[in-house]
């Protein structure tokens, strides 16, 4: 056990917090020493939790006793606005820290004010954050102490997008990005809205062009392509508990070949372990993902209208949280990048 | 019983045949007096459906013995290529006909040909059709004999996009259709994609960018606006029974304001029995259609980039076949087109 | 309107009150006029369930402006413990009232008291109320002023029982019942146990040979069969929005045939019309009453054991609670008993 | 991979099947040499399987070419009736055998002939096959060549009443066991029973009083209390893809204090990996052992009538089927015994 790295969980009662508790305790090089929450402070996790029953005997923590803070690594799961001053203790106490939060992922805090209302972090702070998606700054996250772990649904959309946003093949001006996620991405606070009588046998979108993680989609899209990109992005709710599939539209940029495309994207996650290319004409099921930590891709050219078509699944809480940020915690310390994550998907 | 109309189905073993049967016999002037099965000739239509126990002893008929045929007007249910021999033998009785199968809805030969790989209906037959979608159609209904009953997604999607094609306010050529469909409209028959181990849980795109009910959208869009269209249409299975989602994105024209667009949509739906605007910053839930014959109807301008957001919910199984073909035989028949499509919808 | 009967529903915005809004709203001989909430006082009902905007603009009134007290019939559907001075107002204002909760239905006050740890009403108000199952008391509820309308579980149980316990078939100290029940049994007030993550994919017993109704099931079991009568009652909830299925165990009586069973169910509800044998071999499915007021049985006997198997299906909201209220209205007016409660069930 | 055992599975695709691979293939000690299917012959198993893709490029196997039998260990995932032939060939070449069908479960020879209609497999043949329960068989299945894997239903039903049986706790002739199984129990072959539009939002009883699985209950029962045993079993279809639950009533035998039911079980389960007591008052839920080999246990007393009421929880796929025969596996090969198994459920 002396070999292992202490890692902490603040926040490990939600759903989120919870899904890297499972990952991090089948980690080999990973002691997980203290676990946090705010609602079921000093209960056994196992009573929280029953699923948990058989494994541990570990209680929940109060954020205030600092017990946290003796970890080398803090995983911090929490609401956005919450994260600022865990991040800053535990930078001075010379820790490592994963935020699976939103506070530290927009680089401009005038953005961050205006889709959350609130005072973004300090721009001292916000330097020293690496955006967690390994795809794309895997160099810069063998180096950081602070990791953006980026949201679920910029997650399924980025890595769809970031090959064609790179090579410049679609018209950035002509993104359409319609996403579908499973109910755990609200959450486990109890709202009128996750009621089961409520989302079973029913689909809606919701926050319809005003979603929070539009800013933080084109921040890194703008990146890949060099260039303000705007989107349309509209997330709906689907009667299911895990899963987020999010298919996208774009126009080819005139002269683009469909197999330009194809050779493009096959090129870029070949050596991806979590991310792959389906065959051409196999379209991704969220189920094919459930609790894995992969994203799968299909790519299609609508022949008649010239647009390209990208489908995307993920498993919101693995890839889309937990996962991401325990391959994050691999390359920060130089390990296998999948340690801990092979799991086979649980199908059906 | 003597002043009712009598009528008969054909297909009364599918989904969308047994919804027809559940509507017809609530109807107060319709004598339902033939049910005919391919499956189960000769069974009690309550032993394979037990639900209607309680409500009959009618036996499933054998289509071959004709005995529909005494029937004033015939209902199909077909799947398609199945339709044309038999409107013909209906018509030459001089019956009349409501076909929920898609051999009479696409006017032009060549593009039936192309889409369903089958020889079409003869022109002379087509041309008798009128596309059953009385929102768009309800004067023509009224005179009809034959009534080419929609698709159920083309009802979700026409019925969202007519007042914006008639206006000319948006550009036909940006318009990309996002849909997602409860099982049902997949039929009963049984396969590996339906069953519930498969799909519980996941979420997928199907038949993307090939669905047969495209040309039938563009068609009718092009009817609409004078010019042709086409469309990206991207169907997908949700883990539901009922109910169709279409997400609908397409630019507005130069010069177009969005309070323009939602008076046009105002004015359009102010009278109709079941279609309905929404007010604006609710988004249409499918359960809120629930085992009806309503469609709701949701609009959004997505300032940022100019793009307008259409949403419309409908039950693919009522407003998007057996509701809409029992609306259409009110218009044959003068009768309030709300006869017997009264119920609530069923929440939760 | 002028000939219709006035009614109000108290605490009309949880799920046993909308459904009784949706009943009421489609019931002939009825206008609802007044509607009372908690929690959306002053609150279109439409804005609380937006599958109604396309048929009402009715308020949700606050339940202390007795604005209610001017109809004819009160409707109360509200948690148990609320009844008691609601029903003493409206009978002195001298209006008939149906009480969905529990506080009426128990006749013996110390059960009450046990059960639900709380004061019962007065023993005068419990000697007016007539237990609401039609079934049972029809004569009764003809004349009834007020009714205490069963509980969901009872329903389906003794309907189940109660042609075995009248004619002594079964052993009353063998009986065991194990049910199940979709979610919105559990109310529409948001918990974590009816969260969509927590209840999808999972079932699971709960008040295990606790739950409140198991006093009731006795009591009119007793009335039944003349003797003191102790059951194993044990509920589970089951991932679906709508039904129950109680299986139900019983040893037979020494002497008794299956054959005498079978004649006496026979018998029982050959002219019940909401009620149904299912022929032998055929086991009831909850979706095969969905949404509508039946009550289907089925019976077997365990030839190895020579225990009686009776399986009970009905929709916890209709026949298990506001249906069963529309059929004892109907019996109070001497309407038809099936009045407004005609629909089939939704199926699939 | 030298050091590794060389397993084969017949009858891959099917849902036990491809979760025994998905078992298999995280399994350290284990080296899948040959992967069999009927209806797949020569596919790839990721195209049957897409989840797969990321893990695997084997192609499915035709059973006649025997390859498999180069394997120490064959895995039988087949419908039952298939075993025998494949088995005596297996034992001939010197291989072992796990066969996850009911063929060699039933010890008696008449009593497979009357519930299966089949002819047994030989007497010979039966006497070497251990019945797979690793908590009643562990020393004889430490040695076994052929194990007979136990059902799903059994296996929920038999850990939830050994202590009982062998400990006399119980009157063993008041047994009523009432289960309810996900869907995924039915397999994967397309039934009109087993889809979507049938299963959700419903329940219902199935083979009441005639399950396959009742003999085999019967017979360990019998073998734990050393008298015959005849129970009531009936199992019901459920909304949902895995999990099982058993609410089992038993009488408890005269003096017998709930206590010393507590202890006994305490103590027979203390030391167990895999069944777990939950704290008195805490109800099992399937989901908390969704994806992972855990029973859990929970025990009540219904003060008021005397009986017992035990709730048992697994996943039918893994401690029901494939995760059972993977113990079994680690038992014969004297590896930890829970090797492979140490999976967390999946929650939510």
């Amino acid at each position: 056990m002396s070999l292992k790295v202490k890692v902490a969980v603040i926040g490990a009662t939600g759903y989120t917090g919870i899904e890297l508790v499972r990952l991090l305790w089948q980690h080999p090089y990973v002691h997980l020493t203290a676990l946090t929450s705010q609602s079921y402070v000093d209960q056994p996790l196992a009573q929280v939790y029953p699923h948990l029953l058989p494994y541990c005997g570990e209680v929940c923590r109060d954020q205030g006793d600092e017990q946290w803070l003796e970890a080398e690594v803090i995983f911090l799961a929490l609401p956005h606005g919450h994260a600022a001053p865990l991040v800053e203790r535990a930078l001075a106490a010379g820790r490592r820290i994963i935020d699976l939060g939103a506070d530290l992922r927009l680089t401009v805090p005038a953005v961050y004010r205006e889709w959350y209302q609130l005072e973004p972090p300090a721009p001292a702070l916000l330097a020293q954050a690496v955006y967690g998606l390994p795809e794309l700054y895997r160099e810069q996250l063998r180096q950081a102490r602070v990791v953006a772990n980026p949201g679920c649904y910029p997650t399924s959309v980025l890595l769809a997008l970031a090959p064609a946003m790179r090579a410049a093949l679609v018209e950035p001006q002509t993104i359409v990005i319609d996403a579908k996620s499973g109910v755990t991405g609200a959450g486990r606070s109890p709202g009128l809205a996750t009621l089961y009588g409520e989302v079973n046998e029913g689909l809606h979108p919701y926050q319809v062009a005003r979603h929070r993680h539009t800013p933080e989609i084109e921040q890194e899209l703008a990146r890949l392509c060099g260039q303000e990109v705007l989107v349309t992005f509209i997330p709906h709710l689907v009667p299911m508990s895990r899963g987020i599939l999010s298919t996208i539209y774009a126009d080819l940029r005139p002269g683009v070949r469909f197999e330009e495309v194809w050779e493009t994207y096959l090129a870029a996650y070949r050596d991806e372990p979590f991310v792959h290319l389906l065959p051409r004409g196999t379209w991704p099921h969220t189920k094919w993902v459930y609790g894995s930590n992969h994203c799968l891709l299909a790519l299609e050219l609508d022949q008649r209208t010239g647009r390209l078509i990208i489908a995307s699944a993920i498993d919101n809480l693995v890839k889309g949280a937990s996962g991401q940020a325990v391959q994050n915690l691999n390359l920060m310390y130089g390990w296998e990048e999948t340690t801990g994550l092979e799991a086979i998907p649980l199908y059906p």
